[in-house]
């Protein structure tokens, strides 16, 4: 998607993915390498200006490496904030964005401890390398607590189960000048550990409540040095918003941005790291985005559904894997989210 | 733009072009090679479902060879019609869609016989293969109309000059089965014979004319079984439309419907040729479309207008050609209007 995006301004990408039929294969040129493989990044970095990453799992030293001759965005330092979740969450706090409680979790010494600190329900989590809901375990008694401990191993965090009226993300970019923009907030249902359902802009938000997710994700971005989109994930409990994770690149809860916003995540992720200026980040009516996983309705019977805006990966279907999305957008949160129950049916098979 | 369309439904794009650089590099497989060349289209169509084109001078026979084992659309029929303006204005005047006042010319006693039945001020054209303002001539005297014959040879048609108060298209699309949508209108202005701008939907429409606009182009597509994209140009004179030419293919004057229609021309062209449903042609508020001809602003310039979208070909800059275009969205036709008049301003230097 960022190479679609890119296509139109005239920016061509290569990709660097160690598996050999990615789908940037069939939008860019494509060098099949491994992260770790210095001669690898360096034929791939040769004669590139900019270089920049999808997602979180990048080795900070590649990054590194092709950034002594090309100009990396976002920058890495936002990598390795984020690549712990407990040093993510110390972050937050220190720019006083606030989180649920946690402790961090290593053996049984210190999952007492967090016990009793942070209390039942519960999740434990991995501090590093998760994501889609992989990597982590709700836990309602000290039993389970102890059972997931000998499953996740060590290098954990527990965190206080938040019970959420919702989750909204803050998705915005930010310039090496310092603008700031930011899309309306965005309202998310997860299953299974996996984004199902964005609706955008968020409706029936508490008075400052956009403000103040402003504020946070402008202060992260801002402390960071931040270059290209990012998206702060966040509960809303009680009225209040408590920062979950970070995500420092284009984001799957800004998809919807495609057809629903005046400038994609995409282009302005790109637009933000060639120093180009900023599109405008306003909604276009109100946008609803379906993901597909696993499977993928035939194609047919997506495109029969009114309004529906189809993006197939062209990947190979897989469980647990996000194969597309759809989006649709209409005039009114009413109709949209009309077009989006009937998107869910037919990919929910009913 | 047709395999940026096709990307998201997974619909990949081979292109057959006589240039080694043709746009359709970046986004697709290339296949150089002529038109006339059957080995070059042997190779080219192994392996295709389908097979389209976006430009009327494919020589019919290289559909017909293709067509041996791929879907061709739109059908060659409606190329072949379109292919002289003489025959084309017959075929207009079977369907009951009016045109202007016109005769063959070949030589000074039919130049003769034109002026006496079409009068001055005229126009005379090239029958085929004249686009952009190429092979025609604005003829106000006898003197100018002998030396217009003598320049561009024979094989011509003279139409009575049009005094018209804009230019409307009528673009539409047909499936296999039969279904006909169209695009609201859209108005378009000319300089040196390219299109300059279009504004969509057009505004200030005398009643019935929209009405009277998609009957002609419904007759039309159905009339040639058509598949695909249509783009039927006409004169409005006086509170009616004269046609003045079809272009059985994605047009120019559809480029705004990427951002401006719920669904662009170009994924509506793919969706009608692969007998997949057809998604809405209602407009997405006002757009407008300037052309880049000839040479483009900086890109930094360009991105910096207020709701600019740019689209790029990646075409070396040459007189009169078209390197890209920009589209502007708005909620109004006046804030679609102001926008526009920015990006125009730019576009001319000023």
């Amino acid at each position: 998607m960022l190479a679609q995006a890119g296509r139109p301004l005239d920016i061509a990408l290569r990709f660097l993915d160690p598996a050999t039929q990615p789908p940037g294969a069939a939008v860019g040129e494509l060098h099949v390498g491994r992260y770790e493989d210095a001669a690898a990044l360096d034929r791939f970095v040769a004669g590139l200006s900019h270089v920049t990453f999808e997602f979180e799992n990048v080795p900070v030293p590649a990054l590194e490496r092709v950034g002594r001759s090309a100009s990396v965005f976002p920058p890495a330092r936002a990598l390795a904030e984020g690549s712990d979740r407990l040093r993510e969450k110390a972050h937050f706090q220190r720019l006083g964005i606030p989180v649920a409680a946690h402790a961090a979790v290593d053996d049984p010494a210190s999952l007492a401890a967090a016990l009793a600190t942070v209390g039942l329900p519960a999740v434990l989590k991995t501090r590093r390398s998760g994501y889609d809901g992989k990597g982590q375990a709700v836990v309602r008694t000290e039993e389970e607590a102890r059972r997931a401990l000998a499953t996740l191993g060590t290098g954990l965090v527990m965190e206080r189960l938040v019970p959420f009226t919702r989750e909204l993300s803050a998705l915005a970019v930010r310039t090496p000048q310092g603008e700031v923009r930011m899309w309306p907030l965005v309202e998310n249902v997860h299953r299974e550990g996996i984004l199902h359902v964005s609706r955008a802009p968020a409706t029936g938000l508490a008075p400052g409540l956009e403000e103040a997710a402003r504020g946070h994700v402008t202060r992260l971005v801002e402390d960071l040095g931040f270059v290209g989109v990012m998206a702060l994930e966040m509960f809303e409990e009680g009225g209040r918003l408590l920062a979950n994770e970070m995500a420092p690149r284009v984001h799957n809860s800004g998809h919807w941005t495609i057809e629903g916003a005046e400038t994609s995540q995409f282009e302005n992720h790109l637009r933000a790291g060639l120093g180009l200026p900023l599109g405008s980040t306003a909604a276009r009516g109100h946008a609803g985005m379906v993901n597909l996983v696993g499977t993928v309705p035939p194609l047919e019977a997506l495109l029969a559904l009114e309004g529906a805006h189809v993006h197939l990966y062209g990947k190979e279907p897989r469980a647990r894997r996000k194969l597309g999305h759809v989006t649709v957008v209409a005039a009114t949160a009413a109709e949209r989210d009309r077009r989006l129950a009937a998107v869910e049916r037919l990919v929910a098979g009913r």
